[in-house]
């Protein structure tokens, strides 16, 4: 018998509907105003990967936002394993959704919403194909500037992104598969969903601010501890990724991820570096080995009322 | 008997239904990438107001962003026509919205993207309440920055408002009721959902760049051509407001709505300024009579097949 969540599973209003046929309303200001804050957390072999750290930094961002949460934090944490336990599946890609809600209709201030929750979960997900994983990305940097810190919190995992999307036709354009926007000085900032290492000397760089506090990218530091590489977050101006030995990037949805070339010039031998390649096989046999992990409960807990 | 119809109506789908029912699929990009763009339109005393300038602008926008739209021109207009009959109101708030859509499960490639619109009018709303109109509302300057054009054109009616929202708590913990942000110079740029205009002696300003181009904005200029009254395009530092004999702002929400403090300290003597209930005047006696309107169809078009 086919799984009718196979394809994904989202919880909204209280109940569990395959992703595919789940809707929100269209008067949610996390929609009319993009006021909303997301965090995604994966699940790979059956385990979810830094969960508290990932429940942690979704809480303190609707805190930024003023909003709060309809469900407390052991609730939402049952609500991602009911998620996961539906889909079926050892490897997972589960995002927690906070909104604005809606005001009462003619009302136009957010103090009078009703902040709303949905959270959803579908197959594991990378931002690069299998195939593009193995010989490299192709990365455009763009001149498009990313929303400023100026403007948005960029540690806020916000929903603003037609810079990227436009940015990305623009690599598309270019013969690019994926972007990475610069700041108003032409540094570095961040692409869409993933941060960005360069390798120079044997030393690893990432842009130090005005962009997402990645967990990935925190987990590329704590493997760099670990084994002895150095790793510093700094200011990147967007020519250095052209003198680079390595460049990759980092993201839940894929992990580290190898950059081979960037504007259409390869980036040192045109193959995935050997630093690159060897945090990616560290951070997938940490992964598999329980490291940071929680597995996902096969018994409902007694709230998950709604279980099949 | 009580039409259902009555406190707003959707347009999905290929469907109407009641605003409050309306959905939106969660995993359109519209809402995960804020990828969208819209266009609000009002109606006045039965009357559409430069309803060919909104769809003109609407499909100049969607051009900007490389989506298309699923139905044509005249289809469009026609969804608008079928939503505020369906209302059936005089006077109605119509938005309608265009999408990037979803792409295949797992696809994260725009152009793999099922463009989509959406429509819904409810009653006419403002942003000022008609007590604030009536004493002029209390405007905060704020130090955050509106999302520059180096990141998203401003010229395209996106969603991206969590600096607009953000700035309104801002507002609110000031004392004032709405906010108007800055560029990263520290000058004017434009608040949530409208232009903002001054007047100094006898002369109009606002801000030239950085913003949407109004349709009320617009409209005021033609307002000063007519009048002979001087306004022009500017640049205009966040202190200018101090030294102003009068501010109003220019919205489809509302026309145009005077200020009378800033930064809790008053506008000129205090009280709506002369220019400013001129042109409001103007504005609105020049709509009910039929200024740039197009009235709206009492009888459905061929087309309007879901017609009740």
């Amino acid at each position: 018998m086919t799984n009718p969540f196979g394809d994904g599973v989202a919880f909204i209003d209280d109940d569990y509907c395959p992703v595919a046929e789940a809707r929100i309303p269209l008067l949610d200001w996390g929609f009319l105003r993009s006021d909303a804050n997301q965090d995604t957390v994966t699940v790979w072999k059956g385990l979810f990967f830094r969960l508290d750290d990932h429940l942690d930094r979704f809480q303190r961002n609707l805190d930024k936002l003023r909003m709060t949460c309809p469900y407390g934090r052991d609730e939402q944490r049952e609500i991602l394993m009911a998620l996961v336990r539906r889909l079926d599946r050892e490897d997972a890609y589960v995002q927690m959704i906070g909104t604005r809600g809606r005001p009462p209709v003619g009302v136009r201030d957010p103090r009078a919403c009703v902040n709303r929750y949905y959270a959803f979960c579908i197959p594991y997900m990378s931002i690069a194909t299998p195939e593009a994983r193995a010989r490299g990305l192709h990365l455009v940097v763009s001149d498009i500037c990313r929303v400023p810190p100026e403007s948005v919190d960029p540690t806020v995992k916000h929903y603003h992104w037609l810079d990227f999307e436009m940015g990305l036709f623009q690599a598309y354009d270019r013969g690019g598969e994926t972007v990475v926007l610069v700041d108003r000085d032409g540094n570095l900032t961040e692409g869409p969903g993933f941060n960005i290492f360069r390798v120079r000397d044997g030393r690893l760089e990432t842009p130090a601010g005005g962009v997402l506090d990645g967990m990935t990218r925190k987990t590329v530091f704590e493997l760099c501890a670990e084994t002895n590489v150095d790793c510093r977050p700094t200011t990147l101006p967007a020519a250095s990724l052209a003198g680079s030995d390595e460049v990759f990037l980092s993201s839940s949805a894929g992990g580290i991820m190898p950059v081979t070339t960037v504007d259409g010039r390869r980036v040192g031998d045109g193959a995935p570096g050997p630093l690159t390649t060897r945090l990616d096989k560290l951070y997938w046999s940490k992964r598999a080995a329980g490291w940071h992990g929680t597995p996902v409960d096969v018994e409902p807990a007694a709230g998950d009322a709604a279980t099949s």
